[in-house]
């Protein structure tokens, strides 16, 4: 029995799905690629991701692995089971990694887009993948503001509640992960706003280490309440040094949020 | 009591609804937009269309009309028309007309476009608004015969079978309308393929006086036997003034194609 580890690029639109992680009662993106598998290996398979994405969020180009007996070459696998994912979720690539590989705790950096529209009325053909705002911000002091969120910082203000105990938690069981040794902390290497004025769009584009539970979308409804005029950019500073979700913005609503790449 | 007339621009996501005509137990886009007038206006009105679109089939700028007698601005009815529709529909623009427009009889030319997807897998963000046929097809042939649809044809060749009586009785009918007087004659003004490599695109894009039920679907039903190789372009003269349904392609799928502009 020669055991297989195969590592996949989905992309998919999240909007129907509960997430990525398998509930009982719930479609979930986990629930249809093993779904998938199993169909077309005839076994059943456990698939890791990079990261578990919350309902509502798309991604561009998820990675995730899972151990397989099954022989069937990668090439033919990505036709296999796109025939029988549905239309919205998609498999990219496929290639056969070695066995230490984890999706997850191998995942060096995760890149994010969030999408806002500006533009009055939103397009029937881009409402799933962008938030519809369509109310003044001042696009250059969130540039500004979202540069400060640039570098190695305590995450916790930033993060969903309850986030802080799944940390503590994850450390003492003592995982293997990067991830999980750092608690709250998290490294961005670029947090850029840019403007696209030709589609009304404001972009938000995040590099980083990996990210806490609705890390992505606290920092882009914060740089909202900056393009508002209701937070100074620089008072992004004081609210990271903080470790206070109270002084942070809402959370961004999921629809507007992208996983776009994952880097290993 | 003051009669109105207001024309409104719509774009829409077809792939959920049962085409553009209001049907007894099936959602559809003149349904919804009759309700959402019913509901903002307080009033019940008729909606015409510059024509109908099938099932599955999606408009960018749409055209319609109503007659009612709310004092509404125009400029407001966008905002509460769209505040109750669903976010597949939109109202992109409004305004007041004259009495005598109408959206179907006052059109002049419409322009539809069919999008093709060449590359191997279709991603998540577009599989409702392209046909995926990943296989090879000769684009240059294609765009050849594509040009000879140019030109004031009869189009029985092309029209959905049934489609020549309706012609006639609309015709015994005495209306008004410039389409209804040419029976199966309409003048088509361009019909281009272009080829995008960059998106592994194939666009077929057609602008005519008129277009009879499932015409531009069995053109490019047609156009994709050009490109497989089993029609040869110069064959659609031959098929045009056969007047013989059966000579032409298949119909493409609905999902493809997209009502683009209406010009009065």
């Amino acid at each position: 029995m020669l055991l297989r580890n195969i590592r996949l690029t989905l992309a998919y639109d999240g909007t129907n799905f509960h997430g990525w992680q398998r509930q009982p009662n719930a479609p979930t993106i986990q629930a249809c690629v093993e779904n998938a598998i199993e169909r077309v290996t005839g076994l059943q398979s456990t698939v890791w991701a990079s990261g578990r994405t919350d309902a509502g969020v798309h991604a561009a180009a998820q990675v995730c692995n899972f151990i397989t007996e099954c022989p069937i070459p990668c090439s033919n696998l990505v036709k296999a089971l796109n025939d029988v994912l549905p239309a919205s979720i998609r498999v990219n690539a496929s290639s056969e990694v070695a066995a230490a590989f984890h999706a997850r705790y191998n995942a060096r950096a995760k890149v994010y887009r969030y999408r806002i529209l500006q533009a009055p009325v939103c397009s029937p053909f881009l409402w799933r993948f962008v938030y519809h705002y369509p109310y003044a911000l001042d696009c250059t002091a969130m540039a500004k503001a979202a540069r400060l969120i640039e570098g190695k910082h305590d995450f916790t203000s930033f993060a969903a509640v309850g986030e802080e105990q799944e940390a503590r938690r994850q450390k003492s069981e003592a995982r293997i992960g990067r991830a999980q040794a750092q608690g709250m902390v998290r490294e961005i290497f670029t947090s850029r706003v840019l403007s696209r004025t030709k589609n009304s769009m404001l972009i938000y584009d995040v590099r980083g280490s990996g990210f806490l539970h609705h890390m992505v979308r606290n920092i882009v409804g914060t740089l909202m309440e900056v393009g508002r005029g209701k937070i100074e950019p620089d008072e992004i500073r004081r609210i990271l040094k903080a470790r206070d979700r109270t002084l942070a913005g809402p959370t961004a609503p999921a629809l507007g949020l992208c996983l776009m790449r994952v880097e290993y």
